[in-house]
């Protein structure tokens, strides 16, 4: 397999074309950093963008949601036009000069037709990614579901064919002339943080925090 | 002004319709804590979602970006049909069954037709709140956008019309049979923190980190 995918017209960005990145491993790391991704599709000719939790497995992002929801009613009938964007925020960046301020972010877009998953093994595979996604380690840390709630619950896959990454990280680039001005400029670092797990109110007072929620980064 | 927005088709979730809010203060902290959205519009027919920094301005939400870019010039000729999303996820619920995993997130959906902002005073306001809603306080601490820089940067508005807010917060909600089994539940709160800001190579030493920064959260 290829170390890249393709640019496209539709994965090569209109500005700051230097900061797309078509690395498969660049990709597949942002996207399992990310906790959620945003969701856009059509609903009536207009588009509609839904945040909503995803896993990767292998070349292929994996949706879910409730069998009677919009997207997946859509693309039961016919593979869905999709744009699934994860965006990952590292921190402000602040310019002297207004115009010049700024985000460290990678952010990853995939485009294509999201097709719904009918194989019953693809499904599980994919629900237990969903879940180990949140949390590494949780997916056989609880229990798996039963047939009524499969049933219940539609997952979609997005093959990557069209995807790509783009990343700005560094500090402020200003214009020579504000380079003495008096305003501070630099980054200021933002991360998503995990503060003490909370038991649930009917849980039992023996029942340890797992080791992955102790140590939970992404 | 009424305290509420009226729900429409569009803004009426399909799914957790109890999940749905539509007061005007709940949908307006979301937004302003919110450091960025995900905008939804459509290239020749399909969906695109890209993520941006935002401004909330009384009753409009303001976008901005280069003049040249496609959401831009696909506004400039007629209003945008546009969907924008921001989306705050506050931890992670685990639950003893895998399919009621789920997260604690407040969400606000923007549906509407966004214009260009053609007056001059009211893109000078747009563009300063959208640096303060980076960093509060920032606005006027920096160097304000030349004619050149004014010309290039274009400003999307999209005034309150058709608004929803989703929030899911509290515990986890099993099963009754599920309440005895072994795997622990309850929430993983997740915030976004900032570090220690980092001055730019070319900042002379003297420039103190500004207030905003020292004690920056959302």
């Amino acid at each position: 397999m290829e170390t890249a995918y393709h640019p496209t017209p539709r994965t090569t960005p209109t500005r700051y074309r230097e900061r797309a990145r078509y690395d498969r491993d660049i990709v597949h790391r942002i996207l399992d950093e990310s906790l959620i991704c945003h969701l856009g599709y059509l609903n009536a000719g207009r588009p509609v963008v839904l945040p909503t939790t995803h896993a990767r497995l292998d070349e292929t992002l994996y949706l879910h949601g409730s069998t009677g929801s919009g997207p997946m009613l859509a693309a039961r009938a016919a593979p869905l036009p999709v744009c699934v964007t994860a965006t990952l925020v590292d921190g402000l960046v602040l310019a002297r000069s207004a115009l010049h301020h700024s985000l460290m972010y990678r952010s990853v877009v995939v485009v294509g037709d999201a097709r719904v998953v009918e194989d019953p093994a693809e499904k599980l595979r994919a629900l237990h990614s969903l879940l180990d996604h949140i949390a590494p380690g949780r997916a056989t840390d609880c229990r798996t579901p039963n047939a009524r709630e499969l049933a219940a619950t539609a997952v979609l896959a997005l093959d990557f064919v069209e995807v790509s990454a783009k990343v700005r990280s560094g500090g402020p680039v200003d214009e020579p002339e504000d380079l003495a001005l008096p305003h501070w400029a630099g980054v200021l670092p933002l991360s998503l943080t995990a503060g003490t797990p909370v038991p649930a109110d009917d849980l039992g007072a023996i029942t340890p925090v797992p080791p992955y929620l102790t140590a939970y980064s992404r």
